[in-house]
């Protein structure tokens, strides 16, 4: 495939990629976008020009600031526009409206581009569940329920943001090492998670599961998700119920939706199950994808520091296991439910998708490119996460999720 | 105060409530309406009758099928609709247009009074954290962080329904008593929750901390609220990360909000709090609410039994603590998220909140009105929660939250 476009050969958003997001353009009017190269596919100018039938319903439906709707019409709908697009970069020569369709994805303003309904996090990677596991239970790091189902939670939905958005500091009560008695105080272990998260494409109803066989039907597509943490609030609030304000004062997300089908070329086999798991959950095939991820620190305005290399393909338990699980009481799932991986660590040190275990609880300092190291986040860092596939002649990437960590207030509340 | 309307004197809904919900009349045109004795005041034919001003502006706010916006204007509007409607119901003569504004309560289908964006729930009842912890921990019942915060988890929104609404009897992994591997079954501890639950009527933005003084003003109005629950499920699944699959499947909500005001003569002082709570949960006053509430189980077609008298006022933490620790770490809060209590339990056998509690684990067999008896739900029987606050010459009610348990697929997936 060619295109009268000059695209970079490195680039994350090649002609086999063609994500969808949320952008503007300065004029405050979010609308919806395919990112090619270093620019944006208008959607709502391309329909203008009839490039996918239905001039009006279209427009419309590229114009609102959200993509539910347009990822509710289906798969043979989404992936139609994918291939009109496409076909349209791929003319023999410049179309006369190229200036028209195509905004500066340099200089663009990007939104969340989905409304999320629910938030699920799950725990999905024996890597990080067996690190965090040792921290606390050296002899027994897993627990006896991790093997036999992907362990997940319910997250805050209002607090998902976009990439870019910087991330304050939070407050909370923290029960300091050794004391029986717990300080109220801003965080001092903020830490970040490195996940994927994957966007619901089509709702079922309240009582129907979802095969796993069929799950990824369900699934529209991928994003990077850094699941920021301050781990001394989680430590104290999350027993018996789980974490709550450790986590819920902030989630990033790439704006970019890279499609499922886009991520075909990547498919692989995940790691062997014992025991075997259920039948509900028994997904055959290559139900894994090899997904490149990295995170770097930044440290003020020094070089990005990368601290960590992972893959998706560690994930012990599969996108289609995590819905197939989620649905299996007869949970109703909704176009735009967001579902994160959980940490994805892989098998060394140099893999971790946290400080947490990177620094070992705070043990083994990482250096950064500055000379100066870290155990847990600083304020004015900046973390940026990273991901793609790669194959001869082929890259489909995320682009990136960052955020900057600002000082905590000098008091929680607004003057 | 008196009325034109035939009202009994017993109502929940007497012209001192006068609540918020979404009703249809049987034409699938789900509209907003305020519960008056049998009758349901139609609060669109209302606009156009010029009742609010602005005839335009709130016939079309009411002829949305949540109140999301309406609450959104903020509670002098929504405190001023009352009152307008409140003047229309006490004229000393039957309004002409009577018939064109009233409609039939008993026969409206009701539906989701709001569209819920986050659904958080709390664990606030010292009474029932402390059975349920001595079930797993006799000499230390109670965990080190509860007495310190308002212990909480993030829950499902897509699954919460309105009354009437009858739930399957879910799936899912259990781990049979002295095994070491669990079995996929159907649920055979199935459970209700009895709760009361908030509706945030105010925007918060990120970042943004609620000071406890002012908590009330983000409060729209209360629900009952049925956090069912299989507890074989959840006892499995629930380490490290919390309930996920164990409540996920449903919860039920009273189909009317019941304005905070409405509520203001039954505020009543909480429970004196040992060790003294941090300033940020420091809620000075009368911050609880004196509403009795009921459990009945209806066997079939037998008649109901109550199993459970409980009251509000038994909480140890107050809905101000609870938003003010939900939002202490700048966690944002929308207009219709909902915050739930936890199963409120009072200090007797007669006044838990759930059949765990009741039945003691299952060790001791709750008697219906049928002569049989229960340790956990079955098959057919109906739950229904009901609350009022009471004095002399004015009853404020919340009507009831019913739900049938359905007899489990005889397979989880739909043909």
């Amino acid at each position: 495939m060619t295109t009268w476009l000059s695209i970079s050969a490195n680039s994350d958003f090649s002609l086999y990629n063609l994500p969808f997001g949320i952008f503007d353009s300065g004029d405050g009017r979010p609308r919806a976008g395919i990112a090619i190269g270093d620019h944006i596919v208008d959607l709502a100018a391309a329909a203008e020009t009839g490039l996918f039938g239905k001039r009006r319903f279209f427009k419309k439906i590229f114009e609102q600031p959200v993509l539910n709707d347009f990822i509710a019409l289906g798969k043979p709908v989404t992936n139609r526009v994918r291939r009109k697009v496409q076909e349209w970069l791929c003319r023999p020569e410049t179309p006369d409206n190229a200036g028209n369709l195509l905004a500066d994805r340099r200089t663009a303003r990007m939104h969340l581009p989905v409304r999320i309904g629910d938030y699920t996090d799950f725990y999905s990677s024996i890597e990080h569940a067996t690190n965090v596991g040792k921290m606390f239970r050296p002899d027994n790091p897993l627990l006896p329920n991790w093997r036999w189902l992907p362990v997940g939670y319910h997250g805050r939905s209002s607090s998902i943001v976009p990439s870019g958005t910087p991330v304050r500091r939070p407050y909370g009560q923290i029960l300091p090492k050794g004391q029986e008695t717990p300080v109220f105080s801003a965080s001092r272990q903020l830490d970040f998670e490195l996940e994927m998260a994957f966007i619901i494409g089509k709702d079922t109803a309240l009582g129907e599961s979802v095969r796993v066989e069929n799950a990824e039907d369900y699934i529209f597509g991928l994003v990077l998700f850094n699941d920021w943490s301050a781990r001394d609030i989680q430590r104290w609030e999350y027993v018996p119920l789980g974490p709550f304000l450790g986590k819920n004062f902030a989630s990033s997300v790439s704006p970019w939706i890279v499609p499922l089908e886009a991520l075909k070329p990547f498919r692989t086999k995940g790691p062997k199950q014992t025991p075997p798991p259920f039948e509900y959950l028994n997904a055959r095939g290559a139900r894994n994808y090899d997904i490149a991820l990295e995170v770097a620190i930044q440290a003020g305005d020094a070089e990005p520091a990368v601290v960590c290399r992972s893959n998706m393909r560690h994930l012990y338990w599969s996108m289609a296991q995590q819905l197939a699980h989620h649905t299996i009481n007869g949970c109703n799932i909704r176009v735009g439910d967001l579902m994160a991986s959980g940490t994805i660590s892989g098998p060394g040190p140099g893999t971790y998708g946290s400080m947490l275990e990177l620094s070992w609880a705070g043990q083994q300092p990482i250096p950064l490119a500055d000379g100066s190291s870290r155990t847990f986040l600083q304020d004015g860092d900046t973390v940026v996460m990273r991901g793609w596939g790669e194959k001869p002649g082929m890259r489909v990437g995320f682009g990136e999720v960052r955020g900057e960590i600002l000082p905590a207030l000098s008091s929680p509340f607004l003057p």
